[in-house]
């Protein structure tokens, strides 16, 4: 048996791959009851490995969805303490019919691994497991601390793990927070995310006359509320492309020109992106390319619209009512709490006499920013160019993961992001995949990454 | 037995009733197959009922619900030959749990009749075959020349009746055409339609990325369809109420300032009116009062809107598709082509980049004005005078009813619409109601406007 962490990891990726398989079959989908068996046994099967691997680990309950927690504590009180975060559960695969194998029957082909979860996030989750095995089984300690909290409600909103986190606040206490949960930029050109976008998720319902009303018989006599709404959210942006919400960029912390350049260099083909989305031109705020509008500007998109008759023919009614699901993604400093209010004042200001207006907030996160100056992207910087051989880029991520600015101000750590999927792995769509090659470059990478950690 | 039809239909109007309450009891939904025995035997009720009162009566097929014929041709070819049409299926009475009686059992209460179909058209259509029967007992014979044509598929969009009368053009041909199927203005206060408005019944489609996108991974960075569709929408009305598609207006006829006059000084409270709909403030174009923003100004109304997630819930999607159903009433000389044309071109100018853009035409009518100059219109006043004591007022309607210019340019005949419900009598609605005085009066000015077109 080699006593070197990264030689044993090497010794031992295809009984790696093999149980990342086991792992991948038990469909452990959150958000269906019927599959509460497989996610206390998908629970289970982690704690088991995690303790194989040398960590003390336990299932704690929830309301909802265990929490799988493992750890140890061997590197003492001078060694700094880690928490990994990810999570167990898994999107439900339908529909079923667009898979070209069954989704949790883990299928190899070039060089891949299609199975549900095999990017989100089992597999970038067993692979932290596997970096730890390796240095508990070639050296017999870690060095660093260690806490893994593994989740199965990451799919259905995570609504018990913000209040799990706070209660145990002080046995979770770590230095930092490393999550696997999102993309490399590109195949081989590994990554660190220095943002995530934030998000304030809305509900705009409008009402009109006490019920629905012949179009005929009333209408042009009474305000339309689909009219209404329509009216509503094209008053949301301006002829720029930019957000018309008065003070809505108020908070938005402009970057610096590094970051702007840094982004300006990436090797970004905007054409092929146009061209798998299949629409005729890209769009957005004028004065930014495509990854800055991604990364670094905030948005407004309308997520959802219902009103009045939507089947099949030609039904004249004059709706009562309208409603639109409309989220904003924010970036630092922007928060979700000040943005809603925002745009319920606009949007009690610009709808038109006769109808009722009422804003829901319905969901929100606040925008992270990564501490690019500390050890642990240093750490991370230098474990990806070894294992990867290329150094890493910095990109922001346009999704949100609200659980990141609460790891960090509960737990008074620094989070790093980094993940090893790519931006085509289907991720909540039909088979969903995982570059192989990056399962085995990024247990190496993490593996020093640990190391790194220890010594910082 | 009296001679006098008059006297005749006075005598007999309890018996009407009982005879319009057993038609009424036939539950012939035309949008329900389980209904097709209900809609056969609703057909014969009516067919014996004309053939009783002493014209020839029979049954038409179509591909559809048959169609009724009654015909009296014993006045003569120096006497107008006069077409009744009205129609025998009713409407769906769902939501059942609403009504106060059951549907298809007439229930009298406070001089109402209440039962599915009252209004909307077997009262009004009855009270015709009750006023041929008046003149045909008392007399022996009719003023006029008369063909009744009930067809079964009003409510389901009248598909088969434009062939029928296309086909049937010749043994259909007549000098005016009667349908009472409308409202008078108000309680006692007898109207004559002077227009329909047209309409013109579009879906416009608005279609983005490949599929449904991330609004985190994608928002920013191509233009969102229910964005765009909103943005459309939003389009088609300028700060006053207009409709702002170029050319919209180029086909309206201005009506003259008498019939403006005559509008403003019906005694019509808008206040009632915007309290009976539950709004805050009426609304619609700048510069007409209410009854001329109904009655003789185009609308645009959206009837539907659908995009991306309607459930529960916050689901962050971009969708990948958008559409609305838009319709837009016409008046006198606007014709639904004409305007479908417009609007394409407006919307393909103003959807932005990064969409596609689909419009459909639905469904279509024109608009219709009543000849006030004729023989025709000149019996009808004096006919409702007579009955109710008041004169009839002219007024417009905001609905659409197609036919009227088939039936007009087809048979080379002038309509007359003359109604007898009210604006609050519940048609397509639970509770549907008509007003027994304006049953047995109605009957009475029948019979005084064949007499009276029989000797113009």
């Amino acid at each position: 048996m080699s006593t070197d962490p990264r030689a044993y990891a090497r010794q031992n990726l295809d009984r790696f791959r093999r149980e990342l398989y086991d792992f991948l079959r038990i469909p452990s989908v959150s958000a269906k009851t019927e599959h509460a068996g497989d996610m206390a046994a998908a629970a289970e099967w982690l704690r088991a490995r995690l303790q194989e691997a040398g960590l003390a680990a336990e299932i704690r309950e929830t309301p909802g969805h265990p929490i799988v927690l493992g750890k140890w504590t061997g590197a003492g009180s001078d060694a700094p303490t880690v928490l990994i975060y990810g999570h167990y559960d898994v999107q439900p695969p339908e529909p079923l019919e667009e898979w070209h194998a069954p989704p949790f029957e883990p299928t190899e082909r070039d060089g891949r691994v299609y199975a549900r979860g095999a990017a989100d996030d089992k597999g970038q989750l067993y692979m932290h497991v596997k970096a730890l095995e390796a240095h508990l089984s070639a050296t017999g300690r870690l060095p660093v601390n260690v806490i893994v909290l593994a989740e199965g409600e990451e799919e259905v909103g995570s609504v018990n793990l913000v209040p799990f986190v706070e209660r145990h606040a002080a046995e979770l206490a770590c230095d930092y927070v490393v999550i696997s949960d999102s993309n490399m930029f590109d195949e081989g050109m590994p990554s660190i995310l220095f943002s995530l976008r934030g998000l304030a998720y809305l509900e705009v319902h409008v009402t009109g006359p006490r019920g629905d009303l012949h179009s005929g018989q009333f209408g042009g006599t009474v305000a339309n509320p689909a009219n209404a709404l329509a009216k509503i959210l094209a008053s949301l942006h301006d002829a720029q492309g930019r957000v018309a919400v008065e003070g809505f960029y108020d908070d938005v912390v402009e970057w610096d020109a590094e970051t702007r350049e840094r982004i300006r260099k990436l090797p970004f083909d905007e054409e092929r992106y146009r061209r798998e989305l299949g629409v005729d031109a890209l769009a957005g705020e004028e004065g930014w390319n495509t990854l800055e509008r991604l990364w670094i500007r905030p948005t407004c998109d309308v997520n959802g619209l219902l009103s009045g008759y939507t089947g099949e023919g030609a039904k004249t009614v004059l709706p009562a009512r309208a409603m639109a699901k409309v989220s904003f993604r924010l970036v630092p400093d922007q928060t979700p709490e000040r943005i809603a209010e925002l745009v319920r004042a606009h949007v009690e200001r610009v709808a038109p006499e006769g109808v009722r207006v009422e804003v829901r907030e319905l969901h929100g996160g606040r925008p992270w920013r990564a501490n690019l100056e500390g050890a642990l992207v240093h750490a991370a910087s230098e474990a990806l160019q070894e294992a990867f051989g290329v150094p890493a880029v910095l990109q922001g991520e346009g999704g949100s993961i609200p659980i990141v600015v609460d790891f960090e101000e509960k737990l008074g750590a620094s989070a790093l992001l980094v993940g090893f999927a790519l931006p085509g792995c289907n991720l909540h769509a039909p088979n969903e995949w995982f570059p192989l090659e990056h399962f085995d470059r990024g247990i190496e990478a993490l593996v020093a990454l640990y190391k790194k950690l220890g010594t910082a």
